[in-house]
């Protein structure tokens, strides 16, 4: 149960709407379930405002499908779950309602989908490679309710590229760049824009690129004031922060 | 350049008041002057808003004088100087109105203070060490309009300490925490907001603290999804992505 | 060598019973002989209440094979084999009285196990994939005599799942911390109790968690003063020094 | 919080008395307050036993002082100070009985020693220049109340001089082992004994021994199953993990 | 299309061979063409001299296809691949004319080849296993049309093979060295010849060469002045920067 | 005697302008000289067409001009000292012609400066700490031939200042990057011109810059193909590599 | 070159016989061809009492057959192939006698046995993973014409294990010492010993042992005077430099 | 008392010339002696042929002293102390006899010089800067008993420096090479000759040259299969095992 919905159930209690007996029905006392496994933490939509999401690399198709059903048992929608193989995206699908997209390894189960999506979200890759990653920030952006915007192919050695799509830049509430390699393209973008700017290393490079370690490193250090930065390969993490910053 | 003023400098080329080495130069720069230099440029002039800020650090207390005193001369108010150690501090106190606070190290000139402070900004630090660097974070955010809390000393080896400020903490709108040693600090917030946490790592510690990079480590691994990260002791930027984000 | 064995030795050179090169070599191996090998070699007789261990990894079947037929041979019960996957334990099940488990990847063949387990040591672990290093640890510390209890999915990014068990932890003698990412675990539980605590980083996680590196960090950082590291994914040396602290 | 104080709460929104900001606020708080607070708060107050220890680098005299004062006014005995300067211990021991020990570099305040120390824990060391390390650590267990004896200089190189100890080595309760550059005498020791070994690299050495890493990295590679490591040069936490092994 | 080309059409259009119209016909007035998946770079030619050039890897040969398909379309020849494997060379060769050699993974469409070479370049390489990146550089060279001279197996733990190309090392214009281990070839050539060295540390070796980071920092150590260094296998760059040293 | 002078040497000798006796008195048999802390090669500037240059720093004020007097002695001129502080300058300068810059802390010793200075080197920094590397570099270029421009505090994250200079960097034959923290500069100024471009990273920056290191990755990882890179620092090697790509 | 070939050199620049620029040429190749190629080649005859040694990674069984072809043309015997896999073994030992061991992976072709071998070589190995790499080194030593004791499974923390040793290790002409983990035996035995220890670390380990970092620092660091280190799995280069030290 | 003298002790006890009980009083029976801070090891000239060595660095005048005296009192000769400052040397000369050498920082107490010092040993440097390293490793093996020659400032980007020397250096029994920046020197001479070579790294370099680890990955990872390494700035190890090697 989340952060609004449980607002909008205590007006109801105030108006009288709804009695206080049937109020407490429908809150959850037990903050969360033991699957043996796992625990959800049905507390987590009150206080983060967005309900557990599923790491889902490293868990069997059987404990994703028993999260998954243990969390639509009660109700919740848009069950999220983030780096899914096809394979098991398959398995997972056949017993739930899933919506997955290969590039950015998401599935959503029960998706509702926003009718009027928040604000406006860049975000923005530089090479082609870094394209699941991006998308893994983009898809996560728009599940949580938030309108995207993206900025595909523009590295900072092709700065014309960028610098063709500066009103689109300019008017972004938060932007996030995807970038490997030397990962230039979070300070460029962070001086041209007047709001934060969430950077994501990606893995992608070979050499000196360790990994991403490099492109870590520039987006830590960047001249520009207002670039944050998340773990290599991060997509998820940056997608709900700036969900979180647009509002969500 | 438009299609236009290709063809008359075609044709400029054929008369011969333009050689074809002269034409080819400004061929080279047309996508840039298109897009780029003057778009950029007009829109600093929108961002004003937010001051200039001047890293104290390595320049001499005369480059500083200097470089605020042509702010000053173009009526700019609120100049920001951050490392800017006591010395410094006093040779340019004798030529400027400087507001200046020796933990943070920020000065600030011909300081006008936002009548009411914008939302709530949450500064919270480890231990006592880390005060340099939660004090550069919150006089930022306070220096460019915002109302900002702090909790001090409230490290996870004592959880109890951070637990009292329960409310405080979720009603935060944006939280810096800022943390040496082993950094969890930044992950036990992460898990109790519902908003967005900057994670400051310091470079208080010794032996595998590395200068911080434990504390780094600890932040961009974080399991709270919520965290974003900032370079080793940039307080300066910690609040001012915090500031952006509380609409600053 | 004592003052007479020596002007024994001296004399035998004189003699010419002893060369001079003889005698050189005895007196080069004088301080070990008289302090070392003896007493080393009748300590051990004293320390076998702890069973032998075999680190299965790298050895070919046959060769564990070879080494717990030796061992029986000599009436060894709890022989244990730690790192021991499927394959190879197929194998040895076939010659030997084997009981495997295989998530922590222990065997132990000609089981007999305490009566009466001593104490309580607490296994805590951050997710589930920790799940495997934090089974070697406890099944090691089973093994040896102890009675374990398991605190499994109680990461400090939903604390109130750690706080619910506050009883169980508090009472402990000793407790193990199983976690990898960012590894803060160790230090929460380390600030709640009184206690030593054991932490294993684990090698989960992705981009900079670096193999378990970031997680070791945290750990040697940490601001609890009671905890103390054994390397990278070593569950076994975990649970063997747990059991030592417990009385073993 | 449970059933009927949540009915409760609910019963106020109805009335009014509470809004539903208020009463959301609440619910976040709930799973905290219900389980974790009270009871650490409580617990803090059967730990007590062990002694307040106040890190003195980076502190100024007078912020040590101050705590100094507050912890005597409570009554409080065996106020220990580590990383305590003799330029520090001089001005706190103007106001304060301290007894301070300049090569530990450790000052207690309203000393009271224990009339029959606990056990036997050993604290071996490899160099000279481990020194400092190994009395930190020596010092703290005393502090705390236990017998130490002391094995220094008896590096690996030269083992006929470890081994003339073997009677003292092998009857610990624990075994503290303080060394720098190459670090192998943790293993060798943890060989030799059936106790718990706490290994603390120093940073003594130069070139490759990159301020105690290259130990750090023997340690926590032992061979011998008994060893845990605590940080480069914590010799405090190495004293205080083994006062708890020992019954502290 | 190339800054050659354009500079002989404004010939043209200078002498009157070709209408401005005609030209501006010709010219890109869109610097790039969105293919949706990568933005190719038409204005590129004009800034560098030099097409864009594809790195195959981690592209699909459907993509590599595509790519060259829209660059054919134009009438550009030489369209380089780098990267590229066998399998994929197979699939893009059945499309377009392809001229691919296995030992560099350059493949070449619509190669057009100089007919006099510019220069001199040596490609030199310490050993056999370097010969990959070697060649990377030295195919690249040529399809830029420069004249390579090889020099491969002249490793410096035997001076005398080296010494005995005296003649043409100290004739060259400027000189890649292609080395892994431990990468002391750039320096004995950088003190051997008045020319600028360019170096590519390769990932060749073993244990602690750590996949080309030691050659790497012998490199960029160099105490011979004239010797400059690219990534890690990087054998194009160093190829691309030779050329336009050379004149290209 | 350097390259040229031996080359027109060799011309007066063909026409017989020189006999070949008198040719023989100008040349040095002998390739070096052996000071006993130092050996100065004669050699060098047949080899490298530029006399050897002294590295000041870590040699003391008597030992640098102990070279230059034995330099001077063979009518060498330009005789050029890096990383000369202004103490040792001021001893040096009294023996001998001496041009010192205090920024580049370079010294040329009876200097001759070309009359008419080869092309045109730009030399570009990121921000105002880099100056002296940039400096030393453009100093260098300076003293061996080349026309140097700057472009100095033109920084990517206000790309307007970099892009005002179009022109300018356009029409270079070579470019320096001098750049510290996360050094993307150098990238984006390689995507803008079709020259080589020599990187340098500066060991400017606080935290994860890690003393140039972060700077240093980004610019080997450039995805622009034309960046080479020389040692954090090194811009002496930046402008003697320039000047020998200027035809130096 | 000598004074008088100097000036008949000058002499054919005067009457035309040899242009300027190939006279300038030989003047730069002067020092080298004086001093170098012909004694390195002249010495290379002398020393071919050491046989060549192919490095059999990375290199195809046609490629190894054909060095061992030309070789074995030549007349050489004892023709050695280091890490050579069991199936390029059985393809080179088609066509040419070969002795072949799967252990050190090395092979011989041409083997003719040393009838009394020299002196004698201890290898020590800490476990039984590290014995590949024993291997190497003790068969290369064998192949090179020496007497070879080996000491396995005498790990450190097992100490009378290698204490039951001293006779045959105190006897020793020279030592090689391979272990991984912590790699500490090569510090107890080099205490020992009163001839060089040649330390060669393994890969052999797992979490912070890092690949063999862990034991090449512990190796560098060593307290004992006389050990001297090669690179992590380089058995060879041991067993090389051990032979060289036995007289070989 | 050293490994020959005994010898001849016990040579003597066969003739009769010394009886048993007169040899007993001369061999010391007790291997060590304690002198609270370090414990001196009387043993170790018999193990290691060469008496204790004292570590001057991070001892006190006092300490150094009261060693001294203790092996004096038993009468030893050649007492060295390494990393000895000058200000330390004056105190200690004050008791003693000593020879100090200011450049290698080594002092030598009671010193009888070799009448024949055996062999030769061959010491080479790449610069200047690296003479104090290859000095101490130079005067340790002239203590020792050791001919040494010195080769100085023949780093390999002046190869004909080197070559000129090739008589020398191939007439070596073994060679030590002190090289600092790229290390290369020490692969250079090992393929030069056919005898061991030790490698010295040292901390001379700035940049990328990280305190002496890029000229230990370079030597670690030499081509040259007869090149040992010791830790960076290690000339004492140097000095010393060469001097075995050479028979000392």
């Amino acid at each position: 149960m989340e952060h609004d919905s449980i607002l909008e159930l205590l007006e109801s209690v105030k108006t009288g709407a709804v009695t206080p007996e049937e109020a407490l029905l429908q809150l959850k006392k037990q903050p969360f379930e033991d699957l043996g496994f796992a625990k959800i933490d049905h507390h987590r939509g009150l206080r983060h405002g967005v309900s557990e999401v599923i790491f889902g690399e490293g868990k069997t198709p059987e404990q994703i499908e028993g999260i998954v059903s243990a969390m639509a048992g009660r109700g919740q929608k848009n069950i999220m779950i983030t780096r899914l193989s096809q394979d098991k995206a398959d398995i997972v699908g056949k017993q739930h309602s899933l919506d997955y997209d290969p590039i950015s390894r998401i599935g959503v189960c029960y998706r509702e989908r926003a009718e009027s999506p928040r604000g406006s979200i860049i975000v923005a890759a530089a090479g082609t490679s870094d394209l699941p990653v991006a998308e893994e920030a983009a898809v996560t952006a728009e599940v949580l309710g938030n309108k995207v915007d993206r900025l595909y192919d523009v590295g900072v050695a092709g700065l014309h590229r960028l610098l063709s799509y500066l009103d689109v830049i300019m008017s972004a509430r938060v932007v996030i760049v995807a970038a490997g390699m030397e990962g230039a393209l979070a300070t460029v973008i962070g001086g041209l824009v007047a709001c934060p700017v969430i950077a994501v290393p990606t893995s992608v490079g070979y050499g000196a690129s360790f990994g991403g370690i490099s492109a870590l490193l520039t987006m830590l250090n960047s001249c520009a004031g207002n670039v944050s930065v998340v773990n290599i390969d991060n997509g998820f993490g940056a997608g709900y922060i700036a969900s979180l910053i647009n509002g969500g």
